[in-house]
């Protein structure tokens, strides 16, 4: 038996790892009436680990604060799990979001870089969206990244590649000139789905919400018509601000795209500024125990003024859980993302990361009023992966030694409301744009989830529990 | 109310904090009948965090396995909290093993460097290990550190700077010709309680186990015996090996001291590897994206002969639970601490916080254990703060880019057993240690924490929680 082979049995022999152990006295729950509605409102936030999350919590809520996250009933850990594009499928310890998003989607672990489709074979793997929409359940997606974005895309489409967005990006992916692949065995010609906004546009799902309008722009391969129009043909009403978001019609499929890419997020560092590089005396330059080194001026966060052009992802959540459970007696599965705590990490942006988990908390506000109304929804909230940031100490736990300490990355201090000054490096690499990192991550859920979810489960049992929970 | 004042009275007035949540629906647990003796095992991991945990996991049981860690039925967070050494007490938001194991053992949030002392007035704070003997329950400290350091002292002494560990160091903490401070204040003959090798020499304490003899040895002040023979004439076997400690008479105090300072640790890299710097190519230090970067080649964590010199951490556990539970009707405290983990990822030695987890790992058996043949033992795991190893991709997540990517800090990349590769970056400064994190850690329990331990606590709930549970 193969590793991955053993991976995908684990998954399924165990949809409770947590009852292996021996004083394992997790409650039980009564099984749900088959005849009520169920729903499963799974909230991602992207590279949301605990480092994020502590960092997010010190700005919004002060140092002794609590997020409404740490008032959710039940706590779990996430093990990330990734292999090598083949079918030996050797394991990776870090992870991208087009194969966890796979992972929470499909229940099977596969390489990075695939969307719903098997390490090495490119076997196209059935998603919980897919399974409930058989069923008669609805479904929504959505985010703040593109909807074609990996973490969205897992979820509706299956593709070799998760860069070929569009019909535009299929037979060769360029960035300032450099070729980053192709997805040509996945063109409709050769056999394959398309690209992930054809699919997402031909897609079962009633409701898809967020940003990347420029990827529905490109004409459908095989038609004469934009993907957005190939969209319209296939039943969606499209929206493109939150006025018309507000006045959808309930009853018909809802696609809104309100920006061209990733939506803009609601905090900023002053003048856009970022983590930065400590300024090196020349005489450091010389050695690093020598001359001074400056570190970043204070950074305080302020709004981002592009944010008011967009709906919010409460907005967004409403909408969408307003349109699912509109006169609906069967359930529905709704996918939320809160993409940008990963992007803005990425780029360094620590006030961009806050606002953004800021609107994760507001989402996961609304996804509560909707269950206290709705009884039967089962309410996760976990991360995909873990990533680069650190909270580390404005004055260096060594300060006491007569030489300059400070970061080989970069770094943001930023001010609290509380008065007080936060430390955040990026240090993985010399990029411009920092790695993930590996570390488990957290998962919440209310009180519906107590006695389902054990303290520990492998990131595919999000995928069980979700099936399982809507009976599917 | 100022901010300290108000961290004080929340951690006192919530004991449950998650009981703030509105649908925390966490079980109520019966109470316990006052005659059957009470034990509480707290083990902590110095600096284990999530990264670690996940690093060691990776190594010990694979990516697809379980750490017996992963198999306890309660996991919660931990709120980690310090403030500025001054009465106003803002919030510090990176803390070191003094401030938090200070928290742990007292309730009090204090400033970094302090042993149970508040922060700005320097009042003692009384432990839970001193109201535990006060009530007649029996008490007890093991560390893989010195007995001295912090996360132990913080137990059973109290001081200003946690670097008085003997009476040679109370005027002046010198190391390397650089000053550190001193703990004039501390000295008996100004009405202080002396180092803290003198305080657990004349302490209450029934079992002390670890490091550290070195500090045992300088003369007492006001004495002229040393601080070893002050801890005999207070009642106290001394051992030093683990036949000493295996043959140690079960109803004396004791007092083991298997180390000068550090306990030797489990594994270490090849020929003693730490994490180190890429190698650039001249052209690359022209330019960091061009010519090339040699990454540091494989590492293979292997045995460090050292350690079988000294108990293991399960041996002294073991001794500990023997020695504690002797005829004991009215129950303990004891601490463990796994000390190495946070001390070898300041060193860079990814290793050496490998096998020092495996040894937790071993101690929390033993405690499952002692817990299984005696009813009412409560067993928290946690740790005291986040640590700056990085789980970072083996190949990074950018490699398509004609352009060397890598780590401006250090890298280790381990061979895992399973036949993977890992690595892990150091990067959060450049001095000879690295920094700590202040992301929030774990905390798992035992059957017996499920309903008392909610799913998110501030640090100093781990004091209200133990004294609540022994009826202090």
């Amino acid at each position: 038996m193969n590793f991955r082979t053993y991976c995908l049995l684990a998954s399924l022999l165990l949809p409770g790892a947590g009852t292996l152990a021996q004083d394992n006295t997790a409650p039980q729950r009564d099984p749900i009436p088959t005849a009520q509605p169920r729903q499963v409102i799974l909230i991602i936030g992207d590279g949301m680990d605990e480092q994020q999350i502590t960092i997010a919590r010190n700005y919004l809520r002060g140092a002794a604060g609590q997020l409404l996250l740490d008032q959710m009933p039940l706590r779990s850990a996430v093990q990330i799990q990734t292999t090598q594009d083949n079918a030996e499928g050797k394991p990776l310890y870090v992870a991208d979001s087009a194969n966890t998003a796979s992972s929470m989607a499909t229940g099977t672990i596969t390489s990075r870089g695939r969307i719903s489709t098997s390490a090495g074979v490119d076997r196209d793997l059935t998603t919980i969206a897919e399974l409930a929409s058989a069923a008669g359940l609805r479904t929504g997606i959505v985010s703040t990244a593109s909807v074609t974005d990996a973490t969205p895309a897992a979820f509706a489409a299956h593709i070799s590649l998760r860069l070929c967005e569009d019909s535009a990006t299929m037979e060769d992916i360029r960035y300032h000139d450099i070729s980053l692949g192709e997805c040509k065995t996945d063109l409709k010609a050769n056999g394959g789905n398309g690209s992930i906004a054809e699919q997402l546009a031909e897609s079962a799902v009633d409701v898809i919400l967020g940003g990347g309008s420029a990827h529905f722009t490109p004409i459908a391969e095989g038609e004469t018509i934009s993907t957005l129009d190939l969209a319209r043909r296939n039943g969606y009403q499209v929206v493109t601000n939150a006025a018309e978001l507000a006045q959808a019609a309930p009853d018909k499929k809802l696609l809104g795209l309100f920006a061209a890419g990733t939506m803009p997020v609601r905090l900023q560092g002053e003048n856009g500024r970022a983590a930065e590089d400590p300024k090196r005396s020349w005489l450091n330059q010389l050695h690093p125990y020598l001359g001074s080194v400056t570190l970043p001026a204070p950074m305080t966060c302020v709004p981002n003024p592009a944010f008011s052009s967009v709906p919010t992802l409460r907005q967004m959540t409403e909408a969408a859980l307003a349109h699912l459970g509109n006169d609906n007696d069967k359930g529905f599965f709704l996918m939320i993302e809160s993409a940008s705590i990963d992007k803005q990490s990425h780029e360094r942006k620590p006030c961009g990361s806050i606002g953004e988990l800021e609107q994760l908390e507001e989402a996961l506000n609304s996804a509560l009023a909707f269950a206290r109304t709705h009884p039967h929804t089962l309410i996760m909230v976990t991360a995909d992966h873990s990533q680069a940031a650190q909270l580390v100490p404005y004055e260096s736990l060594f300060a006491a030694f007569p030489i300059p300490v400070y970061t080989p990355g970069k770094l943001a201090r930023i001010r609290t409301p509380e008065g007080g000054l936060m430390a955040v490096n990026y240090a993985t690499n010399n990029f411009v744009m920092e790695e993930h990192t590996g570390a488990a991550v957290p998962l919440f859920s209310n009180s519906e989830g107590v006695g389902l979810i054990p303290p520990f489960i492998q990131q595919p049992q999000i995928f069980t529990i979700t099936r399982d929970y809507l009976g599917l």
